[in-house]
């Protein structure tokens, strides 16, 4: 059984130039950076991005940026990419030339990347443990539980994670929830849905077997168990696997990376985490100044 | 001794508007809320935030401004303020009126108030602990360590839970790290920024017993004891007691909830702790609908 | 055969409201509306929207919001709903208040009730032809061929008319075109889009009978049929019908109000239309004023 | 007789910047290019715009934007200009580079372009039939029925395809309508405007022969004819060649690329017609590329 | 002889509320006021906005805006209107409300009414001494040498001066300067204008009588006379009496309140300060609270 | 007695883009530059900024963002400095390339510089004549008086012209004012402030000597003595000096640059003038071009 490979995708540059714009700009309103106005302007450095901890990196787009906004003659030189291990030790980048602007710029390129790493850092955990549970059959993804405002980007550290992406948002399909249920009931809320989205995925929540038949009997493209207990995961796995069209199965509630392994080998397709972008610590990492 | 007590502080209105407006935003392009829109339009409801944990309250303002704009007529009524404690099953607040505008608005109020109050309740424990084991004396406060764009709303969190606020950003006062005293030496950087920015705090970073008795014969305003042993901040604690003119004293590195007792039991004036705003896992809030 | 009913679903009101300011600045910059500001102050008068022509209508959220940003003490009564017909004479809203400022915002609201209403009504031209060739089974959707800047809106104005959105952008589903199939071939294409987006559609354009057998096999979610002739779609519908999973067929390329029966006659699911946003004419809509 | 030749002006370059922006965000929010991400990264290409229609070709500035947003890198080489022809096809413009960001701009790109050709094209038509029936004399202009959003980009498709600018907006010159004559009477509100607004050119509208005797006697700058007949019109421009101060005389209603010979041959400075840029249909342009 | 009456209009309010929202964040990043967070949360106040000086109010749209964006349920009652003429301790408006965001929008709501009334006062006092030299003939105009980004509101300033707009920018008209001049000559810059922007008005810079002569062979629209001395001044004005059709003409270069009048007493028709908008004091306002 | 130096830090680079585009929006909607559209587009010029007036240079990278913004391909080589002085005929900068952009952009360009030399130059009078007074010990420093939107750069400007900056906004320290020891008294005050605000300055106003006996008691860390006469002044002088922690005195009210010589004779360690950036005319600054 081979390691999951993730294949990041960047986040679109729009979004990360934004995020950085206006992180530089709430930390630098209204007088600039009163310290570093001390330096003797002409003085320059190299400064290298060291990890202090083992993990997995992403956010390299966002450090890039909050450099170039800051001073475009600095240089960037990478010996790690967004998705690769780094170690207590791993050289990261090194940055070249005026000082000042080096020092100006440090803590939202640190910031940027410590969160984002951070991410794609318990995404790994997350992803290794349900691929070596599973046989490399069930993925993990995010949810819509991210920062606000930074949702382009934590989704991407997810990718770098290995993990995957699922709605990135309330238009990109069709979820139907335990309100939407108690409301339409699942056959209505699949026939409206196929009725007013045609060719949007139809994805229900379920959180009991009796449910999930019914969800299969209606044909929809995935189900979500949510907060099931182990066996009646089991039992809906089997189910869907007798259906006529197996629709994904996605489950949810109490993974933790302690749970992941057991949700997991019942064979679903996904298992969604909402700690991915939502509690995830930060990555340590560190900038040294050589002068 | 008193427990301390919080004075929150909001932040400004327009940060709320705009990290509210654009989390609305990357939840709803291009074409809105899909499943919403199948639910009977004119169907009402009362939602009930819930806490699922121990935690302290924060984000009362994010969460409102983000039902209001996307649909000002729902009302909500609180029954937990900022910095306020809730326990698993806290009732925190209704909201009443449309169905379908209280479900699209769910997430991106519950990811504020997740958040934020995650980090309220963080800072809550840091702060206690300190209180503790200082008699009252030591104070914690937050860093720019902050999750990019949200530098407001979680400095405002901080307060929420009894923390203090550090500098701001950049611009706020002029804080010597090593290498601008590599560059300048303590003296001739206090001088500088005497000169340049009169009026602001000079606050020098130390590494050892040595620098601090430079700085306090340079006077400066404030010492950050970064990465010091105890029985080293002991004896700058004593040194600065003897001081004609006491600045404050800082400590800042390997701060842990394990650790805290024991760095405020030397008598310092204040913590800084990164992890309030980038390592704070989310608080476990939920919204019950009743139809 | 029962008629098409839409049910259509408003844009997100941040959309509604960026779209209206922007008009507003764009007619308005630097010094105002010169001309109203020559009527005294105070006059008072009604307004009422009326129609020059037959059609659906569509874009009231536009025009409530651009009277309320250049006068929040106008009235708006409305007597058309979004997705309705209306005829030469049919009125449609009438605004009442302070003269000045409802000349001021009669042009940005015209221009969007025009714009989008002729986007509904030549939707609904479509739609119907498609729905009795069909008996009402095949459905118009739309194009990402929008105006830059109102995807939004126009799409909204889609669902008014009658039609369906197809991806909202490029952040939606997978769609494999001619180009990726040429590098990949569709089998490779579409495991790539399962292992990097699980749970998205993998939707691939086919050009020729041949290419659509190994989608089928391929087992992708829907199939688009660019520019086959008659022939070709009816042999592709067949095989549809015959595979193990039906994916949705949908056709594009050469598609007018005068082809479109004979595309809609063939079976398929779905007809893609990119003039319903980038060709269709103004809705003639006027503004009587009564003073 | 010569023929009309235009010289085009580019809009301001922060408004093409602009829209291009906001046209990108509402394609790529908030995951970017799902199916992009499936290239090898590395992969090159060259593609080239051709245009499947005739046509005047606009907005090449909106094409060369789209793609430096999304890779600097790509290069753009043009075989036409601004307000040149274009033949079914004709090579508009070549891009080189990364295969990836090229198509994850092309829609985008595709969208500016043919909208504005779409434009200019119809410009031209009108354009030419008014200046072969009026030896030249009489000029096209358009209106402020702009797309909300694209006005400067519009206004500038218009002048590529020969045609003139109207009032760019509300700020830019008074002009009394039917209501303000109302109110005020065509010679109060031309002389509260000279007061005012002095410097301004004063455009009144008239729908009456006997209004245009009262319009030259205050000595307004310009007179628009509102859905007049062919007889009348002449008439008003017989009076107003025998005014002391010849104002400018437009025509505006009814008129349509059948129609608009016959008002052109009354002798009219200017013609204004609001289909140019609220109901010109795209022109057809496609990329096609070679891997 | 009557004095000037000003019509004042207001400027565009998306122009007020964007300045008034910038004008608080650059007041308020990142942490708010922490002065106001002292006071008790629940202290209410009235707040009188007194004149300390002679002048004429102008801004008070700005003024609203800064206390409704801070807190919409403060309440605002006006003694005074733009235009009108205040004098030492002429009470201006009162508010009332809550104390802290009193506090907080005070000098945001200061600084423009300040600001803008200065450019008022200052307006009023050219527009007096023009009107009286010369019978009421010659009016004062401003210039695009505006405060950049504060246009919209310091031409609406003007206006509650008493003074007209000159150009509102560079996309109102054609103003043919010294440069277009050399490089064109006035008859062919004129004729260009008139083919490439129809209805426009052409206005041309002349530093000689010689030029003015070829100007009004040219039919130019307006004359502008710059840095020319009164008896040069005094030769073109009665040139353009004797022309066929009499342009308007503006004087610009070496008006100060003391050689106003002397200009104005050529008889031209228009005078141009740029130290309207760019060299005003501020007009000196205080805010007095009453607890 | 050595000249002051003034050693300026330039404004963070975002306000500067920022503030540019704003003023280039403003100058060129929706149109652009109409005359400069009649020049041949490929002449090319150089452009020469001179001062027609003795005073401080500012605003550089202003000057430099809006040629950049406009056509980046424009070069610009400078002969002075932010912070040096300039004579009349003084050669500031010139700019090579295309004309028409130059002349797009000339006016912003000129506006800047214009306003924020303006400020330099009287900054340095001001700063000029308390160094003299005081033997250089006494500072200028600016106030939150600036022109809405444009603080950064107005602060920037007081530092080129030598002055230092005051409060950069209500989120950097603590300044008590009479309404809030109205109050709560200055040694509540003081304690509150220390309490929610550690480590910020707590600076109090006072406007008696009895005030500043308590505040000084209260150890504060600089007052402010608001409108006192010379003689007061004297007394708190020498009542600080006295004090265990001497804090900054600060003056304000009344300071014109007649009499700011006798408050600096007074031995203040700072004087507050508002008039820096709300009433300084504007520098007289020219460009001219060579074709």
């Amino acid at each position: 059984m081979a390691e999951p490979v993730p294949v990041p995708a960047d986040p679109p540059q729009f979004a990360v130039a934004d995020a950085v714009q206006r992180a530089l700009a709430e930390d630098l309103t209204p007088l600039g950076d009163l310290t570093s106005a001390l330096l003797p302007p002409d003085q320059t450095a190299s400064a290298v991005f060291v990890s202090r901890a083992d993990g997995v990196l992403a956010g390299r787009a966002c450090a890039v940026e909050a450099f170039r906004q800051i001073d475009p003659s600095l240089e960037i030189a990478w010996s790690a990419v967004d998705g690769g291990r780094v170690r207590p030790g791993s050289e990261i980048a090194t940055v070249r030339g005026r000082l000042a602007p080096i020092l100006t710029a440090e803590r939202t390129a640190l910031n940027f990347l410590g969160h984002l790493s951070g991410i794609a850092t318990l995404t790994r955990e997350f992803v290794e443990r349900a691929h070596r549970a599973s046989g490399g059959r069930t993925r993990v993804w995010d949810t819509r539980k991210t920062t606000p405002g930074l949702r382009s980007l934590e989704k991407a550290a997810v990718r770098a994670g290995g993990g995957a992406n699922h709605r990135g948002n309330l238009s990109d399909w069709v979820l139907v929830k335990d309100n939407h249920v108690a409301l339409l009931g699942i056959v209505e809320a699949a026939a409206r849905a196929r009725a007013m989205w045609p060719g949007r995925m139809v994805h229900v929540e379920c959180d009991a077997v009796e449910q999930v038949r019914v969800a299969l009997d209606a044909g929809v493209d995935a189900i979500l168990l949510d907060n099931m207990a182990i066996p009646e995961i089991e039992k809906c796995v089997a189910l869907a696997r007798k259906a006529e069209r197996r629709p994904l199965l996605e489950v949810s509630g109490g993974v933790t990376l302690d749970t992941i392994a057991t949700f997991a080998a019942t064979g679903v397709d996904l298992i969604s985490v909402g700690a991915l972008t939502n509690s995830a610590p930060v990555l340590d990492i560190g900038l040294d100044i050589v002068i």
